[in-house]
């Protein structure tokens, strides 16, 4: 079967002018929930701001993180053949292999979470071109990839959680962070997996010969995607957008998965609106994008792993969130006295 | 029955001298697992260091928190009366109420992260007397609020939650903490549940008045949470002496759980190196006591509930570090290529 360009640039523009908002009034209810129930207001802090943006995303006053549904993406890199990973390109498929066996660290954290894990590799025999060098996709390419994270999310389901796994990936993520957001590629760069100081100065030059590269060709985000990202990285924006139309809130991962979504935002500034950001990574460039989006991640407990497995860890903090909102006694139900 | 001293000042101080150790074999080779598991070293950041510390004063090399255990102590306290607290005295008995019925935060939590919730309320209707006039409490309320803590302990479990409810306790914290660590009494007091700014100076200058009055006479752990603590306070020691004894790793919840714990390190230094922090409370001087202490709080999410809620939180972080230390894959089991 021949390649078939699924949608285009100009219509990944428009889906993201088009995106659907949260329900406010759920929202305003959920919150007034909160300051009825047998605890000084806010003192449970984020935990009642998740519960808040779950129902206002959800459009339900009891807001439900049961049915979780866990994509990670694999895809492989051409600029890995470049040495810019601690670990060689064939890990990736190594590591799905892993996943696919159950011996990975999303394989248990999904279990002891209670999300249903989907892997999804895309063509790993066919690494993405050197993005040093050019494009790291043709937009039959990028456009498949959108499309393959759109189709792996399912109609329905309470929440999303998105992972990556890709040999490589962390160049793609700080080239798409600085070509969003500006600034130095050294402060969007970091060792990934492992490297020691030269290989990361190795890797900041490969970042600064791509911002040259393709300088003033970064014209929207399919462009952004098609230019610095991979197929692993165009299937989370793609299933970004298509948890948005359908509801469903989203718990990205740490800084790749971060990246890969915050490109949806320079299309359309609130086009992560439904989306947490799970964990802070010890990828340096996470704290910076993070601020950028103004996302307070969930956890910052020194992961630097992907795979989702922040998100996992994240979304039990979510079913802490939940089950206070739902099950908790108001004042006036436990005839506890209010605040003097 | 006459009241019966059951152990003294210098009973608590000798306990103290005789805690038990973790099993450092243990701990190394639990390190030794987590870097061979398929996964950069390291890379699971703060939920390796978990799994080693669990594996370590659990002595198994396979840790368990399956197990856990949630001992919320309640107290109500003299000071409370002079108006320390966003909330009236009765508060107290109204949220031990709740928790009995089912409606308090920390059951939702208990249920959801799958502890066994246990709530001991310390004679209720006899406050302890103001700690700023004199101390807090008898010799022999003090031992027995210790020995309440001590037997509420199990004699086994994989993991043991604390928590406190108790209407003016966080002046207590406040005062214990300075007495324990020194610096200024304002930079060790804050809001509660929610003082106003002149709430706040007048609870300061309550708790100087306190610093004054027992100027001195804090010569030991017994004598400050004697004088300074509360019943709930002193349970919270008595518990976690227990739990060493009996080889139970402890999570302490917010602030006031933790300055009651840290009372105990002035007799050892080592005496908390079986707990870890929960969270990171909102108030102020948590941060501070963490950092004395060297305990980096597991998450940080702007609670500051009390009632255990942070440690039930906590706990799932902990059953996410055990699913990954004992289900991962090795890198020769899943035929994953090592670091290059």
């Amino acid at each position: 079967m021949a390649d078939q360009i699924i949608f285009t640039a100009e219509d990944l523009t428009r889906m993201l002018i088009d995106l659907p908002t949260c329900n406010q009034t759920i929202g305003d209810q959920a919150r007034a929930r909160q300051n009825s129930l047998t605890k000084p207001q806010g003192s449970l802090g984020h935990l009642e701001e998740l519960a808040i943006w779950l129902a206002s995303w959800q459009g339900r006053d009891a807001p439900s993180v049961a049915d979780a549904y866990c994509l990670v993406f694999a895809g492989n890199h051409g600029i890995a053949a470049k040495g810019v990973s601690a670990y060689p390109a064939e890990v990736t498929a190594q590591m799905v292999m892993n996943f696919e066996q159950g011996g990975a660290a999303i394989n248990q954290l999904c279990r002891v979470s209670g999300a249903v894990l989907k892997v999804v590799a895309l063509e790993l025999d066919r690494p993405t071109d050197d993005l040093s060098q050019g494009p790291a996709m043709t937009a039959e390419d990028c456009a498949r990839a959108l499309q393959v994270g759109r189709d792996a999310v399912p109609e329905t389901a309470d929440i999303l959680l998105l992972g990556e796994m890709g040999i490589g990936n962390s160049t793609s993520a700080a080239a798409l962070s600085a070509a969003c957001f500006g600034g130095a590629v050294k402060d969007w760069t970091g060792p990934g997996t492992g490297l020691d100081q030269s290989g990361l100065d190795y890797k900041i030059n490969l970042i600064e010969q791509a911002m040259s590269c393709h300088d003033n060709m970064l014209t929207s985000p399919f462009e952004i995607l098609r230019r610095l990202g991979g197929r692993e990285l165009a299937a989370i924006a793609g299933a970004v957008i298509c948890a948005r139309e359908r509801g469903i809130p989203v718990i990205l991962d740490g800084y790749i998965c971060t990246a890969a979504a915050a490109v949806l935002t320079t299309g359309a500034t609130a086009a992560l609106d439904h989306c947490q950001v799970a964990h802070l990574s010890r990828e340096p460039g996470h704290r910076v994008l993070s601020e950028i989006l103004g996302k307070r991640p969930i956890l910052d407990l020194d992961m630097r792993l992907g795979e989702a497995s922040g998100a996992a860890v994240a979304l039990m903090v979510l079913q802490a969130a939940v089950a206070v909102h739902n099950g908790m006694a108001t004042f006036a139900e436990a005839g506890v006295s209010e605040h003097d």
